[in-house]
């Protein structure tokens, strides 16, 4: 393998054709019980039989082998399947779509879209011939020195623009070129949060207060900040969580300095946090400009406000746009969501979790901490990197696999369809794992 | 449609369940003969049987509801499938692809290891502490000055990183961010070639001297070209040519330099030259060191040269690395590209075609020039922009879809099934088109 692919970071081959369900079958004949789900990108585990279905769908296969150019030729259908799949979820308060294929895809053109609207605001309309000459040369105006502001343990994503949002570990970032854009901090809190509501209140406080001081500062030196990105859980750089109130007052700060608010929901959107996109626990009074989505939902793309539409033809556009094999697919697995009432399930699911991850929190106090979640996305912390991988180690070797993240956080992302007796066989390997470490 | 998705470009819907083979069959039920094929992205047509049959390829079907992480958990046959496929097609010399999704994300990535191989060579080694934490800052050395030398003309993609490399069009470009990297100038010949022969090297000439002299001017402004990015065959910038005595020229100046040479093949790749790969005509003493693909390949990623390959987990990484189901629909396709000797089709069609439009070129002399072309891989160039838009219109109008590229070029990117009687059909159009405008 290793003389055709990139290998290092491989953890194990699978065998995918006898993997089901929650379970995923390695090369030796192992079969695991699988709470990571390919990077928390499967919703419905594996090989779910309403999908395997999908696949005999005339859309499906046409889609597959003619495959469109959607920007150029949509199919005739493809409003259709949107409304039946990403519209009947879209987040409250955003109807607009944009397909793309992938997380970083996704992102990035959510930035571009956050540009050019700044711009055009700033300008008081469209591109003129000023512009457009100067940017074919780098040059202000048609290059502005516009900037996004993201935080510190961010993850957005592995294109070089994102990886100048992205700041969770240096192994992503070191030896490439960045943007110069600024960073601010994200919450850290203690845990629990019912014994350390002063001490996260003062987090979410100063967090906030550097948001706005930077967004001055940015536009002070003419290099405004356009937008802020955030993920609602901080996933690659640790699962770290922001409160309600921190997300209510990035909102109110990026309103009232004209800055695109961009909620990263790659990881989080999919049901996994009990809701179809974590920012539903926000209660926002007015919703995020852009919701970027990917894995879970099968293809990439974001949701966007109605005025940050971009009227002029090829600016946001290439040659795929997306791909509606996924879309099909999620059209499929969205019924399946709402038929077996799968988010009913997450959230009673992950209430147990949660109480199970407590219970070992007390009873191995000096080897774990910090467990918190949303529904099934939880975590919690071991003392550092190496005793986290060798407990991941010892966990798989009992037949449970789960992921790292951060410096030394173990992340539960567990399928939608994860149930009662999956978690008493988790809690009991994790219980024996964390026993021998 | 415009409630839902960016619909500013399409040009018509497409009713792809009735589309077969060359011919496309729009929302109204009109059969146009296809020439361009989903921006040059479908090489076996419409609903080609075989690709069709390999729908229900078990491997296809688990691929496709139990995606994986190909870094993390890669399928047991994942090798196989690749030698099968890519690795069979490999350009001469590159034995090691890396698959990704698109053609964005193949450069990024390429350009990723391009700078990671280059700071490595420069340091004599991987990062260490003092590169990984400056690169967290955003600050030397981690984060390093390093550039990327691409042409005037040039597309690479939408991305941000992609778009700074990028110069075919403003709209592309404006109101955007960009890296301050480097262009050259990109050969303009004049044509007939054979009638130009001392205009069009002194053009290679003048563009190679820019070259080297950008490489070394960037070196002492400490601002070091990483890597070189080329198209073969300029396509979105407007079908230009360079010919094989450029292309050696840029291989031996990057190579005294340490340049990383990266040939675009997005757009080239996939059997319309005559051959998989455009550069299969330049006879390079030795390969480039990076190519990348996407497009007719179904899948996106890039060969690399051995001494390319980054032995540190998680730099070259993400979640889903490629899709397994377009790499068995390529598997396939490679198939029946050998099985039924289309390159060697493509190799004809693509001389009569040219014949074809050299006769037209003689006939509409005011009205149309520059006729080019590799095999079937051709372009003409039409007064204006507004005239060629006129053309395209009236073509379509007639039954024959076409795409526009560059100011004012036609570009022909027929499938590699394309025959004698769609190329009597499409030159009878293109006649009455012609005279009509």
């Amino acid at each position: 393998m290793d003389l055709v692919h990139q290998t290092s970071s491989v953890r194990f081959f699978a065998d995918y054709e006898r993997s089901i369900g929650n379970y995923l079958v390695d090369a030796d004949g192992n079969r695991l019980l699988d709470m990571y789900m390919q990077v928390s990108s499967l919703c419905l585990g594996y090989n779910h039989p309403d999908l395997v279905e999908a696949i005999s769908d005339p859309r499906f296969i046409t889609a597959a082998v003619s495959r469109p150019a959607l920007g150029s030729f949509p199919r005739t259908d493809f409003a259709d399947i949107l409304k039946k799949s990403l519209i009947s979820i879209a987040p409250k308060g955003l109807s607009a779509v944009q397909t793309m294929m992938c997380g970083s895809s996704s992102n990035e053109h959510a930035l571009k879209t956050a540009f050019m609207w700044y711009q055009a605001q700033k300008r008081g309309g469209p591109p003129t011939t000023k512009y457009l000459e100067s940017s074919m040369r780098h040059e202000l105006p048609g290059t502005p020195n516009v900037t996004v502001l993201s935080f510190e343990g961010a993850f957005h994503g592995r294109t070089l623009a994102m990886l100048s949002t992205t700041r969770s570990k240096p192994i992503h970032k070191v030896d490439l070129p960045a943007f110069q854009w600024p960073v601010a901090k994200f919450p850290r809190y203690k845990y629990p949060l019912s014994e350390n509501v002063e001490y996260n209140k003062k987090e979410d406080d100063d967090c906030l207060a550097m948001v706005e001081s930077i967004i001055k500062k940015q536009k002070k030196a003419k290099r405004d900040v356009a937008a802020l990105i955030v993920e609602p859980i901080q996933s690659e750089g640790g699962d770290h969580h922001g409160s309600a109130a921190f997300f209510q007052g990035l909102r109110d700060i990026t309103k009232k300095h004209g800055v695109v608010f961009i909620v990263d929901e790659v990881q989080t959107g999919g049901g996994g946090t009990g809701s179809f996109w974590a920012h539903d626990t926000w209660n926002l009074q007015s919703p995020p400009d852009i919701v970027t989505f990917s894995k879970k939902y099968m293809t990439g793309g974001y949701f966007y406000a109605d005025h940050l539409r971009i009227k002029e033809p090829y600016r946001i556009y290439n040659t795929w746009m997306g791909e509606p094999t996924k879309v099909i697919l999620l059209e499929k697995a969205i019924e399946v969501i709402k038929r077996d009432n799968l988010l009913k399930n997450v959230r009673n699911i992950g209430e147990e979790l949660q109480k199970g991850l407590r219970d070992l929190e007390q009873k191995y106090s000096s080897k774990m901490h910090n467990v918190r979640g949303l529904a099934s996305f939880c975590a919690f912390d071991i003392r550092n990197a190496s005793k986290r991988d060798e407990f991941l180690a010892k966990a798989l070797s009992k037949g449970l696999n789960l992921g790292g993240c951060g410096d030394a956080a173990i992340r539960f992302r567990p399928a939608l369809i994860f149930g009662k007796k999956h978690l008493e066989i988790a809690l009991d390997i994790l219980d024996k794992s964390m026993k021998d470490l």
